[in-house]
């Protein structure tokens, strides 16, 4: 059944194709207000394709506050099949720095078997590949193998803040037996693993102030505190010098790394050097553990963003009297996002000296880390697409990302999730110049009709009584 | 004589505001080429009121790649008195943040006895002042009691890069007996100060680059060397926690403070405890020396910008890759600019583990220090105008900013200069909000009538035999 949808599929390609270029064109940053338009026109493109290809249901789901998410469902499999959740989000990152892009990154272009704009990669591509699988079972088939449930939201890049709210108001409508995600996992490639874990997040902003206002460097300078100093003492100790994060409390609860989990995260060749060679960096982080473990199964404490001061051309004699930093801690098993945020915020108060006020600003939300279950059936399936597709058994591996929605619906609904995206690490997700392989569209447009096929094999009691 | 002009400038004061607030409406940014209309309608503006008022030669002295500076002179009083150059300049800093601005930085705007304006304090106001007097004599009185070379230079906000060049390509012309400065001073207000000396200052902006490119902060956080973790921990390491800076070899040169210097600084009553909370500040700096010590005494290395990564609304999960920081340092007797400067660039450079590579960038030129010597006529001049003006002997002070062209002029022209400026230190300038006050332009109007008729009692002789 999946061999038709897959013929099928391949002859549509140059279309789905166009349809992914159409998605990419609308600049749906999340983050910043100014793209609202984006999002709109991006949310109302997909709905308009969900509502071509036959799903008995199609609606947004409003987020008070938030943005909305796109829901789909088709229930004609019956109630002894499963019901499958499928996730995508459909807003990206912001672009900047924009000079560093070759092409407009709203303006999808094709170099190389490469198809280069913002969210090409992460993941409009992937989510699109499985709106197609869907689509193509119901136009060649007249059915899914499974009943199916299609949640594209758009908050993923902002971490999700109105999305528990959402999902709780709609706990009976998203009812599902399991979920199978469009972002995260590497299913694409010449090593595709099975990606059975993410990393959580939570986040912090705050501002630093030394004084009620900026002063004349001259007229102050050497008895005025610097905001700019001040808060560079205080990013200076969140770490040590190889980087290991130094804040008290930090990794309460984090059991200490198995064997189990180290022969895990070696299972899956890792050329380190190759890596760093291409972020054109060198080795860092804690020498006690692996690159794969230092970015799967150790936590981080990272300021993406820190400012003050003049920082325009030419140089302005000033005495910052404010400075400002936006961090986001990534979380493994055992650690609780509020604790985390806690510990951090804590570190910064009694780190800061007097003469220094601190502010923190509401980041709400907050993800914990995932796992599936070494005996969940959707570790099975795609362990069996993957090796039909490809051959020999799939290498485990977890995300170093966070796909929040993965934590919220283990939380809210109870089910758990699989990620079977098609990005591969390289494609420079959230960097200048991200960027999707034509061929991971063509191998994901071969490999999402063969698991959901794989999961009609199963029963909805399969999932059920589990646990 | 001086109470005449003195009189008819009174009586001018309704259009000598007039004047400064037209003066004021060019936007003059001189570190910002997108400010050049500005700069050039303040010189215009400037160019013709010089040309109005009857002075013997006016003039554009155009600096190669750099700002032209002004140029007026009036020699009727003959070889006998001294010929004395006025300082002013015409360009002023940004005026951002604006949103803190109560008023439009350029709309002029009076409010409590203040003008409120960018460059109001820093130094239109005394610029205007002294511009003033000089037509007042010409006016009232068909001449000046000494010779006259107006010098109003562009670039006195970045640390005036091309003077150099300028003053020494036109040393005939710019030849006189001593310089009066209508930048720096504390002349007006009622603790009037003798201002003999100014710190010096150089400039340095790095940039630190971890990586060739940003990266996704879930992919590699915890691998990667963060730019912002690294410069926090290089900004860091230029001071202790009292503020003390830690530069090797930075203090070079520098001779122990002297008994008399310590007893200079304490002439001027000063409330540490009410200046610190005009600023909202609490007390800072080097404990073994006095607040005003350390701002006008004692050299400093100061972070004025620092910027990386995302620094827009919301949150963006990225490792940054490059971050960037603008630094200036004040100077006093003894320091060199070149080898302040290579001090910090090699402090910074020890301090940045491998894999973390820094470029500087030029920021040329650099100003040593000055200090007018204590038997300099024009101390005696300045010193009697105060004394009768408002009684007493006027404590001595030193400036904690800089004057570049003091000691250009020193060094280029063998001139020394005296600041005669009316503003006072409580007038934020470089800050938003800048104002100048009404009383201090009137108190002006009467003591630089004064001062040029007290030099014009002086002969040329008693400068030149000096030195």
């Amino acid at each position: 059944m999946s061999e038709r949808v897959a013929e099928y599929l391949a002859g549509q390609r140059d279309a789905i194709l166009d349809r992914l270029c159409t998605l990419i064109r609308f600049p749906s940053v999340s983050t910043d207000p100014a793209f609202a338009e984006g999002m709109r026109g991006a949310r109302e493109f997909l709905l308009g394709r969900l509502r071509s290809i036959g799903l008995t249901e199609v609606r947004l789901l409003e987020a008070p506050g938030g943005q909305p998410a796109i829901f789909g469902a088709w229930t004609g499999a019956g109630p002894d099949r499963p019901t499958i959740m499928i996730y995508g989000h459909y807003d990206v990152q912001p672009a900047d720095p924009l000079p560093l892009w070759h092409s407009p990154p709203f303006e999808p272009t094709i170099r190389d078997g490469r198809l280069y704009g913002r969210g090409a990669s992460d993941v409009k591509g992937s989510t699109t590949v499985a709106v197609e699988a869907v689509a193509g079972f119901l136009a060649v088939e007249g059915g899914c193998p499974v009943n199916v449930k299609l949640f594209l939201e758009g908050e993923e890049e902002v971490g999700s803040p109105s999305l528990p709210a959402l999902v709780k108001a709609h706990r009976e409508l998203l009812a599902a037996d399991a979920m199978l995600s469009a972002d995260g996992g590497g299913a694409a490639g010449k090593q595709p693993a099975l990606n059975i874990g993410c990393r959580g997040i939570c986040a912090l902003q705050f501002s630093l102030r030394t004084a009620a206002k900026d002063a004349h460097s001259g007229k102050v300078g050497g008895a005025m505190r610097n905001a700019l100093h001040e808060i560079a003492r205080l990013v200076a100790s969140l770490h040590d010098e190889q980087g290991r994060v130094t804040v008290e409390g930090f990794h309460d609860g984090i059991p200490p790394l198995s064997n189990a989990l180290r022969m895990e995260a070696a299972s899956l060749p890792f050329d380190e050097a190759a890596w760093y060679a291409e972020f054109g960096a060198t080795p860092f982080g804690d020498p006690a553990y692996s690159v794969r473990e230092n970015t799967t199964m150790r936590p981080t404490v990272e300021v993406n963003g820190m400012w003050g001061g003049y920082t325009g051309d030419g140089g302005k004699t000033v005495t910052p009297a404010e400075a400002h930093a936006k961090l986001t801690m990534r979380l493994v098993p055992g650690q609780e996002p509020e604790a985390a945020q806690t510990a951090v915020k804590a570190h910064l108060e009694r780190h800061a000296p007097p003469g220094v006020a601190l502010e923190f600003h509401g980041r709400p939300g907050g993800t914990r880390a995932f796992t599936l279950a070494a005996d969940h059936p959707l570790r099975a399936a795609a362990a069996a697409v993957l090796a039909r597709e490809k051959g020999g058994r799939p290498a485990v591996t977890r995300l170093g990302g966070t796909v929040p929605i993965t934590t919220l619906f283990q939380e809210t609904l109870g089910i758990d999730s699989l990620m079977f995206g098609l990005a591969s690490p390289d494609e420079d997700a959230h960097a200048p110049n991200e960027f999707f392989r034509l061929s991971s569209l063509e191998e994901g447009l071969r490999l999402w009709p063969m698991i959901l096929t794989e999961l009609g094999t199963m029963r909805a009691a399969d999932f059920r009584t589990r646990g």
